[in-house]
This record gives C-alpha cells, structure tokens and sequence, in this order.
C-alpha cells in the first residue's frame, strides 16, 4: 500500500511529468543532481516523515504546549522528529554544498515539505520557520551575522522566528511600535511587544533567532520607517557559543485549534531594557526585506493547505473503501450484503473533489516552487525575469487558493466519514483543526486579495498579469488538437477571456476610485485562483495523456487525472462566470452600507 | 446592547413579521396566548440561556465528560442549566396544559430552542433528546407507558435517548441487528450494541429512557422488520420510583471536535443478558415511529446551525466594531489613525454574507416551525394537508442548508477575527467546531438529498413539490409590482423555472435509471436550498417594507434586511443556474468512473 501522505505516483508524477523539473538538473546549480538524487531526497522525506512525524501528530495535537511560568513544555517527540527532520539535511536542503547544504532544487524540496506537513504540520512548522528566518539572513545578514546566526540554523542548532505582528498592528504593519535605539558599539536597544509568534518559545534547540521588526528611534511612521533585527534568546559569544539570556521574555502562550504542537506566543522585548538586538541590511528596508521573502513563505502555506488536502483524501478514500454500508438504489434487497461506500455516488463526488482540490493545489503550489528555482538559477536573464513575473503575481493565490480549498476537501474528509469523520479517533477532523489557520497565518485571504488586484495585476505595467496569461494560453493551444482536452481548452479560453475582460474594468476603476475598485477583490482573488487552478488541471491532464501506460498503476493514474480535469470543468470553472458578473458591475453596496444596518 | 445570542428586533422581526405568528392565538390550540404571552417565553429563554448555558459553554467545551469506568462525570454546571431550563417549563412547553405543559406554539418554543442552542449547544442538546424521545411516546406511547416514562420526562426527572445507530449499521438501518426476544410477561429482552448515543449516560437525571430500535426475533429483514423499544436505565415500579439497574452498560465514551458536553456514547444492551425493554406501539413499525418524530429532530438540527450562524455573525460583529487595523484604500497616511475593521469592504462582505446565511436559515427554521403548527392544530382539513406536505418537503432542506452554510458562516467569523478567530480566547472557534456536527448528525447531508429526490419530490403525485412552488409563486407575485423588490421577484421566477425544468428531468430519468437521477442528488438539494433561502430573503424584505419604521432600531433592521436580501439575490441566486445545468447534463461519470482512478 502506498502512503497516506501523498502517493508517491502522484509526487512524482506531478514533479517529472507535469513539471518535468529533470531539466533543472541542466543548470549549473543543480549538475550534480539527477532523479536518482530526487527520488532519494523524496524518498528520505517518506522515511523521515512516516516514522517520526507522522506517529506523534496525534500526541502533539492531544497534548499542547504548556507554560508553567519559567519554561515551556512539549511532548518529547517533538525535539526527535525535528533532530532528525535536521539530521536528514532538510533545515538546510536547498543551501548551499559549501555551509552543508544539500543545494536541491527548491520544486524537490519543497514536494519533501509537503509530506512533513502532510504528516504533522504542527511539528514541522518549527523548522518551516526556521528555514524563512534562515533565509533571511542569507539573503540579507551581513557576513559576520551569516557566521554567528546562519551556520547555527542551517545545522539545526539554533531555531527561528519571524517576529511581525504587534497587539494593535495585525495585518497593518505601518503600525508597528516596536522601537529600537542605537547603542554606541553598533547594535541597538529594543523595547516592545510581538503576538502569534509561532514557535517564539521552546527548548528545542540551543536558542532562538528572533527576526524583530521595530522602528529605529526618529524613522519615518509608517512602513517606511521599519528596520529589521536579529534577537538572539541567548547572546552568542564571538566564537559562537551560547552565552548569557537576552531580555526577551515569554508573556504566554497562545491556545489554537490546530496547529498546536507550534508555540504561539506573546513576546516582550526589552521589558528589562536590556533587549539587544542588531541591524540587518540598511535602515528602514525591513519591510522590504521580508517582503522579498514572503513569497517563499506563502507558497509554504499554500503547501501546507494542499498537502493536508491530500492526505485527507487518501484517509478518506482509504475508509471508503473499505467500510460497507447501504445498498445501490437499484439494489434495496436487505438479505444482500452492504457495499462499501465507494459505491455510493456521492462519496465518489466527495472523493473525486477532494482529488482535484488537493492535487490540483499541490501541482500549483510545485509549479510555484519550481518558479523559485529558474528565477534563482536560470542563466538566461529575460527567463529569470519572467520566472520571477509569474511567481510575483501567482504567489497570492497560491497563497489562498489551497488555503480555502484544502479546508473545504477536509470539510468532505470529514463527511465521508460521516459520524466518525468528527470523532478524535480519525485524524481528518485534526486535519479539518490545522487547515482552518491557513487562510489566516502568512496574510489573510483579504490580504493577499488586495496584493493581487492592488499590486500584482498591475504591476510593470501589467507585465505579470500578460505573463501569466500567455502561460495559460500556451497550455491551450497545446490542447486544443487533443480529441480529450479539445473542449476544456475551449473553456479555459473562455475563462481567460472573462478573466481579462474583468481585469481590465478593475484596473481602469482602480485610477478613478480605488475603493469600488477593490470592494470586491476577494471575489476577484477567487475568480483567478479557479483559472489558475483549472490551467494546471488541463496541464495534468495533458501530462498524464503524454505518459506512456506501463502497468496498471500508471493507467489508474492517468484515468484518475483526466477524472479530477473533467470534474474541476464540469463543476468548478462555470463559477469563474458568476464570479466576473459580480465584479464588473463594480456593486457598491458593500461601500454605501451603513453600518448600523449590518 | 442587544444580545449577542441573537438579536431580539430580529427574533420578533422573523416571528410577528415575517411569519405573522400572531395568527395562531386564533387557533383553539393557543387561545389562551397571545404576543404578550411568546414575549415572555422568549424572554424567559434569553434569561436562562445567557445566565446558565452561555457561562459554562467554554468550560464544557474544555472539560469534556469523563468515564472512570464506573461513571460519567461532567462539570456541575450542566445539571444546573438543565435544571434551570426545566425548571423554567421549556422541557413541556408544547405539551398540553393538562401534562403541566406550556401548550406554546412550536414557532415560538424553536424559538427559545434557538436561543439555547446559540448559547451552548453542547449543554442543551441533552434536552432536546428528552423532548425527542418524551414526543415519541407521547405520540406513540400506551396509556401505562405514558405514566410512567412520559410525565417524568416532561417534568425533567428522566431524560431520554434516540438508540437508532449500530457500528454496522450507521446510515443504513436496514441493518439494525439488536434482537428482542419476547417474554412471558409481554416485555422483551434486548441484546445488542448500539454507537454515537448522544446523552446515553450521565447523572443529570434519575434515569435515561432509551429509545431503541431493534428487531423482535423472527421479524422480517431489512426496515421492514424494525421495532420501536423503551429500554430505562433503571427499573421503573410500578408506583413510578425509580428501582434497580437495567442490563444497559456503557461501553465508552466517544471524543468529538464538537458539542463536547454532550456525552456521545457506546451503549450494550443485555450484555448479561438481562436487558428488559417496552415495545412501544405494534410490531415491525419502529422505523415508521420513528420518522414521523424525524421532521421535528432535523428541524432541531437546523435551526442549531443556524443559532450558531447568529450568534456567530454578532459576535464577528462586535469585533469588527471595535478593532482598530489599517486605513481605507484612499487615505494610507500612516499618521492618521487606524480604523475599525468594519470600514473595510472585505470585512463587510464576511459580515453580510453571514447575516444572509444566518438570518435566512433562522427564518427558513422558524417557518418550518409555524408549519408544525398548522399541521398538528390548524382546524381546517385542507390547510393541515397542505402544511404537512409543505413540512415533509422541506425538511431535508432545513436540515441541510443550515448546517452547510451556517458553518460557512462560522468559518467567516473566523475570518473576521483574524489571528484570535482561530485561538480559543474567542468562541468563533468553538462554534465551527460545533456546527461541523450538523450536517452529520440525524443523517448526512448525502441521506438528505435522497430522500429529498428519492421520496419528498415525487410522493403525493408531486404534491409537495407543487405547493412549495406555488407558495414561491405567491410570494413573487406580491413583490412583483414592488419598486425595491421587483427585479428579485423576477429573477425569483426564472430561479424557480430552472428548479421546476430541473426536477422535471429528474424524475422522468428516475424512472428509467434511478441511479443516474439520484446520482448527483446532493447539488439537486443545495439548489433547491438556494431557491428556499432566497424565497425566504424575499419574503423578509417585503415583510420589512411593510413594517412601520418608528424607531433608529427599526429603520436599521429594515435596511439590514433589504441589504442581506440585495446580497443573496447578487451573489448567492447566480449559483442555482449552474447547479441546474449540471443537474440536466444528467452527468454519469460518478457512476461509470473507475474507483482504482481515485
């Protein structure tokens, strides 16, 4: 039997023949890998993740992180999922060989990641965190800080956080307060206070990397004035070892429902002052810097919500098949024995939408992974560019798109388990828990609504938005001569034609009236999304045509792609229809309404 | 400030408004009632439920009950709200007055029901079980059982059970295998297993009467074979005291994600094989009992999400208000103060559209309501004929659609709390967590639809389904010529076309290939609960324009309501035309698909 997580045909499916990243292998960054070191790199993660993040998800879940006012607490099995999650050289898989790395195509590491979160999002989200905090620094810490801070996390010895949000400043990081004042020696003195910040307290490594927006003394308000800091838990001596607490005090932990092996925390900086913190990169560029992070941020999320997608479906599919109940309607003889539910018609329609939410978000969330590595690694400087367009503009919606879906697919986990489905005894009601932050955690689905119509749809002058059509319209006319797809591609021309039309009356109100303009962005968010999505269905479809059918398995496959691609066009594209009516009647009523009426 | 369970002005608006509930004090039945008499039922409600069930709803929701093996312990509080609530009268509010009933209306006791669900569900759904099982033998009962299982129900001393479900058999009763012997005495020994018995032990009342369905040996297989059982807890003697333990054993405790106060239990019936049990009315007609009881426990389960849908629509309300985040797209100067996240059209759009699924589901529920009262006291023949066929149409509805978009609803208030939504400091989460019982329990939303299709649609030679459209009709017509109503109307009556052409193939093909109509039968129920919902939105404007605005309060409940209206005729009525045309497609491919391609 294949795995729960995600089945292994399908990763690779998706990751050679849809997106057939063997050519990555061809540039320089990537020579030394094939899909022999791929398929060990998947392989490792299967291993790593069945038997030590999968066997604790429930443990973690049942048994949340207590605070008993000096210390935090977590179930052992936390620490050794994550040493050995570090021992594999996941922290550091796409790094460089030089600091330990692994140097793996971001498209592989990320398919790995998607099995860790499919086992056990809560536990792994410590090292997901890491990894962005890493990053960070790698990207941006000064040399001196790369040694002291970077090389600790890359092995696992040190932890990270981002610290963004503020009490009063959620989503609106203009407001942030946290100040910082420049000590004579160079660092900086911090004084504030941070909320849900995950993983911001634990024993799980020898410290913690805080990445702390705060203001310097005298910036500019707003989001021009936010520099970024690394605060260490512990101060770390210059020959790097582990010295003394720096003033950054656990006030509590916040209790979820779900993700909740991951600390989340209130953090007071400075409440001695004696917080100290040092400058990444140039003053007042720390919004900058981290936005230039995001995106790999929010495609880990969207992973994160497809890959429980996909595991929710395989759970579910699992019990369906094998637990009888009923009878056919056209066979009520109660002296014949039940079938198993798979029978049913509408646990088939249950499943089958579970298959195109989930592997449909995943397959989006792999093309964006692999994004990241041409427009990284490719030689070719006008393909870097446009690698970086796409990614640009897709990254909210991959961002949201699976966040939403991959809930609602948990949603039908659930009921095709019917009673059971809500009972502790499966997990996909723990699933149902964990998916429901994704559309919250990383910027929420407002958030990145108005990042894809405020900025992104317009941005060089439109030049991601062409991008990306010109993408979509590439998989159709590569369609459109195949006897099985011909009509799909025809709808998904249709789709992009209501699509651009659409935009085209957003962006000309967006000069004369912002606000009608992105009153319903969220709707606007969702109609691409559904585009998006569809185009990767027909590109799966058309991959699987293109395999050749070897055994049974690949025949399953290839029929179960074609299955998911008719269903997501038979029930899901006619919704980009309703979905551009509402929006080009640019409707006011959400901006006229008085509120007391609500 | 009004309640946070659900408004009043709402409540009265949908009760004296929108069903003219007035009207039934003109009935024999509630002579004595009048607008004075609902007031002060409803009033006493919001008391009991705010002072005893809202204030433990969090701590029942964290302390689940626990069996040490020996009993069940639950925190105190819910035997003291319990006690309140029957103290009050609400365990007899229907009954007659001669059974020390209320002989309320079962409009205004659902009512009150609402607000005890949307302060603790978990806590009051013990009651409702008691009313269940005190109504089935109310209904069904002889004299002698009466006595002594009924009037201690009523007066709250017993509570009661519905023991339908057995592991093997979950949806499908035909399956049901708890075997009754027949003794001397005329009582009968039951042996069998039953699972997710909601309120199968506690000790919050001298004694449970379960209600079982079971097989009276040697009766025929399949429904037909299926009798209805008072098995006490405890012996009940003769003079009504409460004697020795009954052979009913609890197995274990079941854990959920939700309505964690309510114990869900295994229960074995004659595990020494001395289970005594009543059988209640004749033999072989347990399964018919039982559904003429059913119309009223899914109506419960529907109004239940629709009491969490408001309660969690002002909750997210409130919020809104008050949380300062951001600025408008046009005035981003970071100087100027945030504003509260109401002022944003993204926010606003979560509220709306919850106010519309909330508000339309508590109307819809209520109606169903007034329809239980015609049916059961309407004098005029024909007037109880077409309110009973109106009520057996629509109940599949009641039960689906609130409970499918009343967790929407939730989930968006979720949303509209962003961060907090998600952690337990807020109760938006444990109302998600609760309403994803709903379309679960007392058959799923997949049972739903086929008996929607399947029975109610074409039973009566279609009468149902024909009254339902011309009370549709009726309302359109009284709109039509209304300014501010007029182009709802109309897209009203094309909704109601395409239902009618819709149903029209369906049926023709369910007699042909009853596998095929039935095979997308749940997208044929959520269209036709679009077409209810939207119905039910245009009947709350028009009774809104009639209302005479005197107050703020009413000129805002008004707007509110011509507003909530607008949005489901923009956003929601659109959906019925696509479900329409994948209903006629009359898709096969849920049926000819092969389950190796999932």
């Amino acid at each position: 039997m294949d795995s729960l997580l995600i089945r292994r045909n399908d990763l690779h499916f998706i990751l050679y023949e849809f997106l057939q990243i063997d050519e990555l292998s061809k540039l320089p960054r990537f020579a030394e890998h094939s899909r022999a070191t791929y398929d060990a790199a998947l392989e490792l993660a299967y291993g790593v993740a069945e038997t030590q993040f999968a066997t604790h998800a429930k443990a973690g879940d049942e048994q949340e992180p207590v605070f008993d006012g000096q210390r935090v607490h977590l179930i052992p099995e936390v620490k050794a999922a994550l040493d050995a999650f570090c021992d594999a050289g996941f922290m550091a898989a796409t790094h460089d060989y030089g600091a330990g790395g692994m140097q793996l195509p971001a498209a592989v590491e990320q398919a790995c990641m998607a099995l860790f979160s499919a086992a056990n999002i809560g536990t792994v989200a410590y090292a997901f965190l890491t990894r962005a905090a890493a990053n960070l620094v790698a990207a941006f810490g000064s040399i001196e800080q790369k040694a002291r801070y970077l090389q600790p996390m890359l092995e696992g010895r040190f932890f990270g956080t981002m610290a963004l949000t503020e009490p009063q400043a959620g989503s609106s990081l203009a407001d942030i307060r946290t100040l910082a004042e420049p000590l004579d020696d160079g660092s900086y003195r911090l004084r504030g206070n941070k909320i849900f910040i995950s993983g911001g307290d634990h024993e799980l490594a020898e410290n913690i990397v805080h990445l702390v927006l705060a203001r310097i003394k005298g910036a500019p308000a707003g989001v021009k004035g936010i520099s970024l800091f690394i605060v260490p838990k512990f101060r770390v001596r210059d020959d790097g070892s582990v010295g003394a607490r720096n003033d950054v005090a656990l006030a509590g932990l916040i209790h979820k429902m779900g993700y909740r092996s991951t600390t989340s925390t209130m953090l007071n900086f400075g409440e001695r002052d004696q917080c100290t913190g040092y400058l990444v990169g140039a003053p007042n560029q720390g919004l900058a810097y981290m936005f230039q992070m995001m995106n790999e941020a929010r495609i880990q999320v969207g992973l994160g919500a497809a890959a429980l997608a996909c595991t929710g479906y395989l759970h579910a599919l699992a019990y369906a098949a094998s637990r009888p109940q009923g009878r056919l309607p056209q066979g009520k003889d109660p002296a014949a024995p039940q079938v198993p539910i798979i029978e049913h018609a509408d646990v088939r329609r249950m499943l089958v939408t579970q298959k195109a939410y989930g592997e449909g978000s995943l397959a989006l969330c792999l093309y964006a992974a692999k994004l990241l590595d041409l427009q990284r690694h490719t030689e070719d400087e006008s393909e870097r560019v446009r690698a970086g367009l796409l990614l640009d503009i897709l990254t909210p919606i991959v961002k949201s798109w699976p966040s939403q879906y991959g809930l609602e697919a948990n949603a039908l986990a659930i009921q095709v388990h019917g009673g059971y489905g809500y009972t502790r005894e499966y997990p996909v009601e723990r699933f149902y828990r964990d998916n429901r932050l994704n559309p919250i955690h990383e910027g929420t689905q407002g958030i990145q609504a108005l990042d894809l119509l405020g900025r992104k749809v317009a941005m060089a002058g439109g030049a991601a938005f062409d991008a990306l059509l010109a993408e979509i319209r590439l998989t159709i006319a590569g369609c459109s001569t195949v006897a099985l797809l011909a009509a799909h591609a025809e709808a998904l021309e249709g789709a992009v034609k209501l699509v651009a039309d659409t935009t085209r009356v957003l962006l000309a109100t967006l000069r004369t009236d912002s606000s009608l303009a992105l009153a319903n962005a969220t709707v606007y968010l969702e109609m691409c999304g559904h585009l998006v999505v569809a185009w990767t269905w027909l590109g799966q479809a058309k991959a699987a045509l293109r395999t050749s059918v070897t055994t049974a398995g690949n025949a399953d496959l290839r029929e179960g792609k074609l299955l998911a691609c008719d269903w997501f066009f038979r029930c899901e594209v006619p919704k980009i229809a309703v979905q551009a009516k509402l929006l080009q009647s640019l409707d006011r009523s959400l901006l006229d309404m008085r509120v007391e009426s609500l």
